[in-house]
C-alpha cells in the first residue's frame, strides 16, 4: 500500500495554528516525521476554516518542499487552491479529490492533464455516496471514461470507494471491499484505489484497531493506497505484514523496519 | 470466523505429558480456557508421538466433554483414532482432516456420513500441495464431488487451502486468498473454508502479528473458520473487528468483549 501521510491538515489544531501564524516549524516537523514513519506522499490540506485557502496552500507546498522530496497530495475542494499549489510543486503531485460530477471533473482533469498530476476520484456524485458496490463501480467507470477524454490514463486515477464509519453504516464495509476488487476489472490498465482510512473508525471506541484491521482487509482485496497516520506504528507494522503476505516485499526478519524506514 | 481452539494438541509439551500420565487437569484447564477465550470448537490432537492414538483420542474426548459442551474437532491422520473418538462425541463433531486422495476420502466420508460429522478437506493429494489457486480449487471440487457421493452436503465440508509459511513460500499467500474466494463458486451451497492459522508464520520473528494480519485478510476473502490460539487476545480482537467490518456482528463499543465472551 502506498502511504499518503494525513497529518498536515488544518483540521488538526497545531496545523491550523501554524497556518494562521505562518509558523513553518510544525509543518516541517510533521513532514519529516511522516517521512520517517514510512510515508510515500504527504497530504496537504489547509483545513475548513482557512480564510485564504489559495495562499495557505501555496505556503504549505513551499514549506513542505523545503524539507522533504516526497510527492505531495493537494487536498482541497477549492480547485483554485489546488491549481495554485500545483504550479509550485517540484514533482508530479496528486489532486485530492474530485467526485463523479460535471463540471468538477472537467476542471480537475484539465488541471491534472496540464500538470501531469494523479487524481483521487470519489465514487460519489450529486446524489451522495451509493449504498452498494455496483453503483460505486459505475461511478468509478464514469470517472475513468471522463478522465480518458482528457488524455489521462486509468492508472493515473486513484478511485476512493468512500468507506463510512462502521458504527453508523455497517453494511457499507463489505460493499467497499467488493468495490476495491471489482474496480480492477473496469479497464486495462486498471485504475488504482485509495481509501481515507480513518473514516471507517469515526466515533468508535478503539479507532486504531479498526483502522489497521480494515487496512489489511482492503489490501487483501487489492487496495493500492491509503491516506493514513504514517506514525501509527501498529498500523504500519500491519501494512508491512500484509505486504509480506501479498509477496510485495521479500520477507526478512526486520521487514517492518525496512518498510517503515525506507524513506528516511 | 468460527474459532477452533488449537491448544489441546500433543505437540505441546504439557498436553503430551498429560496424555502420557493420564492427568486430566491440563486438558480440562485448556478446554475451559479456550472456551472463555471465545472458541466455538475444540481441536483434539494426541500428537505425533503417542504410542496408542486410539486410546489417547478416546481419553481426550471423554475428559474434554466432562467440562465443556463445545463441539470437538478430532484431529489425526489415524482414522481409527478419529472413529473411536466419534463414537464417544455427544455432539456432531468435525473430522480434521482428509486430503483429496483415495482411499482416504472413502474412509473419512463414510465415517462422516455415519456420525453426521463435518469434515476438513485439504487441498492436496499424493503430489503434495499445489502452488497456484486453480489447482487448489480443482482439488476442492474433487473433495466436494466425492463427498456428495457419500450424501455429504458441500457445506458440511471445510476446505483448507493449506497456507505455507510466508518466509519460505511467499508466493503462496495471494494464491491462498484467491482460493478462499473462488472456492465459494464451486457449488451451491458452497463449501466452507478453514485455515490452520499458525502455519503462515512458522519460523518468522513476529508470529502473532503475521497470524492476525493473515486472519483478517483471509476473512476479507470469505474465510469461515480458523484453527487458532483462542487465547491470543490481539488475534481475537482483530477477528472481532473484522466481523464488525463485514457486518457479521452488530457494532457496539464493547464488541470485542461480546465476541470473546460469548461462550463463557
Amino acid at each position: 500500500m502506498i502511504i499518503i501521510g494525513e497529518r498536515i491538515n488544518g483540521m488538526f489544531k497545531d496545523i491550523a495554528k501554524a497556518i494562521k501564524e505562518e509558523d513553518p516549524e510544525p509543518i516541517k516537523e510533521w513532514a519529516l516525521k511522516q517521512q520517517s514513519g514510512g510515508a510515500d506522499y504527504l497530504d496537504l490540506n489547509v483545513g475548513p476554516s482557512s480564510p485564504n485557502p489559495v495562499e495557505a496552500m501555496k505556503w504549505l507546498v513551499e514549506v513542505t518542499q523545503e524539507v522533504s522530496d516526497l510527492p505531495l497530495c493537494l487536498d482541497s475542494t477549492k480547485y483554485d487552491a489546488i491549481e495554485a499549489g500545483l504550479k509550485l510543486c517540484k514533482r508530479p503531485a496528486m489532486i485530492n479529490s474530485v467526485p463523479a460530477e460535471m463540471p468538477k471533473m472537467e476542471r480537475v482533469f484539465s488541471m491534472a492533464a496540464e500538470y501531469g498530476a494523479e487524481v483521487v476520484g470519489l465514487a460519489m456524485n450529486e446524489e451522495g455516496i451509493p449504498k452498494d458496490a455496483d453503483s460505486r463501480i459505475a461511478l468509478a467507470a464514469e470517472l475513468v471514461a471522463v478522465a480518458d477524454g482528457f488524455g489521462i490514463a486509468p492508472d493515473m486515477l486513484y478511485i476512493d470507494p468512500l468507506v463510512l464509519p462502521c458504527n453508523v453504516a455497517q453494511d457499507h464495509g463489505k460493499e467497499v471491499l467488493r468495490t476495491l476488487r471489482e474496480i480492477k476489472l473496469i479497464s486495462d490498465p486498471a485504475p488504482k484505489t485509495v481509501v481515507g482510512l480513518s473514516n471507517v473508525s469515526q466515533g468508535t471506541k478503539d479507532r486504531e484497531l479498526i483502522n489497521r484491521t480494515f487496512a489489511v482487509m482492503a489490501m487483501a482485496n487489492g487496495l493500492d493506497a491509503g491516506i493514513v497516520d504514517a506514525n501509527d506504528h501498529e498500523l504500519m507494522a500491519a501494512i508491512a505484514s500484509a505486504r509480506i503476505i501479498l509477496n510485495m516485499d521479500i520477507y526478512c526478519d526486520s521487514y517492518i523496519d525496512v518498510f517503515t524506514r525506507h524513506n528516511r
